[in-house]
């Protein structure tokens, strides 16, 4: 648990999901961009979460985060029904299908900073509209480090206004699929080359099971993914990478290549444990000298 | 160019390909799983090759070999034509269909291991029939390492003798795809862990533009592959990189995590050239200055 001033903000979504896997299903669970991010970040750093939930959400769930010591100034409670989403994994547990998807009170979101926010130096813009991601940054005075989240759906919706926010950012995360959709090209390298030339310092990107890539102008940087034999729910996972990550380096509160670099590996290590479980399931009962552990194993796994 | 005594002897298939990309098409190339990987390897190591081709294989190809300084003492042309392979890559340069497969002459294919080959301290079993694997392995006097590969075909077909060679080898590599099929596990490292009870010290699963993994009893190591923007035939990449990490393996001439990973590095790197052109276009004009500038890119890109 980690006490003091907010040093990350994390706006996202808040779901309530029900997810089926080749082994189990479980119903009206807790999940959402925000709510995987800001349980990664926690572990590193004092975070706060910007988003939105009806009233039907359970106080059980706030009492999770509560007791991360996750600040939920930034959380709004609006009368309607929270955000739904279901989905199934197929055998692999690499393909999934979305079975629906309920907006609920997240169509009439309209994003408010906390006064105690506003100061925080990180700020991670995770997926949601490019329109409300751009409200939460005009929202932050004069951030040092912002990294925005994306999805297909806006890409193909609404990218003038993505690309407008992502000119303001950082770095830009996403998923192979994505960055090869966005810029139309099938080669990661190449896809990773248009986008930076539209304004962020980094291009991070996800790969699943297979790991991710840092590309900026003069440099890569190649991460593999922990690799574990006990993969319950994937979803979250890129969230908890990307809280985590934003969580490490907020803590280092240094950007060079090297925090960055560092900051992935604990993002990779806390995204491991996340889905060995169900919704933040693992999180919960999750000790510093773990993450350490495997920290320590990941880092052989890749040195030569 | 290297001299010397043999130090890996490589068995494998020698073939005239003709390859479809969604940029090109090229007719009757020089491939083949013994040709990718001597030609990989001859950057490294003194090296043997044992195949067969037919009486219509073009003297121009044996030139190629030549000029990289393999040795063909163990390359046997009998009355016939050549094995041809054909196939096709979809426009992700991920996928292939094979079109068309003529065995020829690899039907009545009885390996012989000149005088010269057979104190050889390294020697890799390239993916033919295991029958065959074992007969070189036999003919084989007390190597130090053997690395041997295989696929899908013998897994499905020849599955107990497969078994049988694979006990004597030292590492085994395949693909993930192949890895899940043989153990019939969904999860990566759990395939890996029932692989290693077969006998060999080590699993090397190769997971193409995503890499590889080593597997063994106490480690693992993760490795991206290099990344390339300029992908023009994947075709042999898998040959390429294991016959690449033999050549480093047999140069260093020490068994131990450290230099297997060292030669991972040097496996993934001739392999990420190899690619740029068709056949073996590349490896004719490759120099080692290239070779070592890329090893230093690849090195900084995995470090943190």
């Amino acid at each position: 648990m980690i006490d003091g001033k907010i040093n990350l903000v994390i706006a996202g979504s808040i779901g309530i999901d029900t997810v089926e896997t080749p082994l189990d299903r479980k119903e009206n669970i807790l999940g959402g961009s925000a709510s995987y991010a800001c349980a990664a970040a926690s572990f590193y750093t004092k975070t706060g979460m910007i988003g939105i939930a009806g009233t039907d959400f359970p106080e059980d769930y706030k009492d999770i985060w509560r007791n991360m010591n996750i600040d939920l100034d930034g959380l709004q409670i609006e009368s309607g029904k929270t955000f739904r989403w279901s989905g199934k994994y197929a055998s692999n547990m690499d393909n999934r299908e979305t079975l629906s998807t309920e907006l609920n009170v997240f169509e009439k979101f309209s994003p408010l900073m906390p006064k105690n926010y506003q100061d925080a130096p990180y700020l991670f813009l995770g997926n949601f509209h490019p329109k409300l991601q751009l409200d939460v940054l005009n929202l932050s005075k004069n951030p040092k480090f912002v990294l925005i989240d994306t999805m297909d759906l806006w890409i193909n919706t609404a990218q003038d206004q993505l690309i407008k926010v992502i000119k303001k950012c950082n770095m830009l995360t996403l998923n192979e699929s994505e960055a090869k959709l966005f810029t139309n090209e099938g080669n990661l390298i190449n896809a990773a080359k248009k986008l930076i030339e539209l304004g962020p310092d980094f291009i991070l990107i996800k790969k699943g099971a297979h790991g991710s890539i840092l590309y900026s102008k003069d440099s890569i940087f190649l991460l593999h993914a922990f690799p574990i034999s006990n993969c319950c729910d994937p979803t979250g996972a890129g969230d908890s990478f990307a809280g985590g990550l934003m969580g490490m380096l907020s803590k280092l509160n240094k950007i060079s290549l090297e925090t960055i670099r560092e900051a992935m590996i604990y993002g990779t290590v806390i995204a491991s444990f996340g889905i060995e479980e169900f919704s933040l399931d693992r999180f919960t009962s999750l000790q510093n000298n773990e993450i350490e552990q495997r920290i320590h194993d990941f880092k052989n796994m890749c040195s030569f």
